[in-house]
């Protein structure tokens, strides 16, 4: 199950946590780092917390749910790999999204994802600045509903902020019921 | 996690099996009855075959992937529930499809599924007869990518068989890369 990946906070990890604020919700227990573990490591049915570690979220990647042929062609032209050496900055936001918009059929959610908020439109201007995965963990019985992890560099960190929040006021953000900004540095 | 449910393959359970045969790929062992386990029973994390199981398949009732609003409406308006008192046949038909299925982008499939493949409007020709119930277990490391339950009538096997034999001649099927047919009568 290599699509699978854990976010372990706790003591150890390559990035050290700056913040984790809440902005809607409850928030996770302050941490001093986080490691992301992957791949061979972790598989859905292994929910055991690492030694050390005092939160855990798990989400998988998964196939895409909504951007058209068209859209994705245009965002693998400009998509950045992770792990870059200038990517000294990242962040882990954890959302849920509400019973309502889960009600909502695939056109209707499609609807608002992008013809109304141009979340995948917006996105693509801050490319390739800034890295973006999607993790999908809904189905997986978490707290929330998907993790992104975005890595950028310092001087892109202005153009980071200005992203997350135009996203943050989309009529898809009025169905977001919990999320989390965590903040972290590699050292 | 009450939209998680386990099927169990083996020696209990209010299902008789009458036959389970490979369609494409391995098939399963052979048991001779089937329980299936569901709500507070149950959580991803939770593998454990229970005693006297000799397999266990777990899928997610997850939100709808791929109907319009306008289609659900026209489903929810003839779709019976599980459980009638007449439906003392049934069917689990896990299926698998491939990479190059999850490849595509959600248009794609769509396409694939409903404009080449009819894959709703036929399901709603044998609708109340064939009671259906999705689970999705691609994200959860499982062997198969969806679990689908059917509840039926003894005077619509035939009704039952014709759909399935449809939906097997679709391009759709043309994805799939395993699938196993199991069938069951309530005694």
């Amino acid at each position: 199950m290599d699509r699978l990946f854990n976010f372990v906070g706790g003591g150890s990890g390559p990035w050290r946590v700056t913040s984790i604020k809440p902005v809607t919700g409850d928030s996770l227990s302050p941490v001093d780092r986080l490691a992301v573990l992957g791949g061979a490591e972790s598989h859905p049915s292994e929910t055991r917390l690492p030694l050390g570690g005092r939160w855990m979220l798990r989400g998988v990647v998964s196939n895409e749910r909504y951007v058209t042929h068209g859209e994705r062609e245009e965002l693998r032209a400009v998509q950045p790999p992770l792990g870059r050496e200038t990517s000294l900055l990242a962040a882990l936001i954890p959302i849920r999204k509400s019973n309502a918009w889960w009600g909502l059929a695939q056109d209707e959610r499609r609807a608002v994802m992008e013809e109304q908020s141009r979340h995948f439109r917006m996105g693509m201007k801050y490319l390739p600045a800034v890295a973006r995965k999607l993790h999908h963990c809904r189905d997986l019985g978490e707290p929330f509903d998907f993790l992104t992890w975005f890595e950028y560099a310092p001087e892109d960190a202005s153009a980071f902020e200005e992203l997350v929040g135009l996203l943050r006021g989309t009529p898809e953000w009025k169905y977001v019921d919990r999320e989390v900004d965590v903040r972290l540095i590699r050292d």
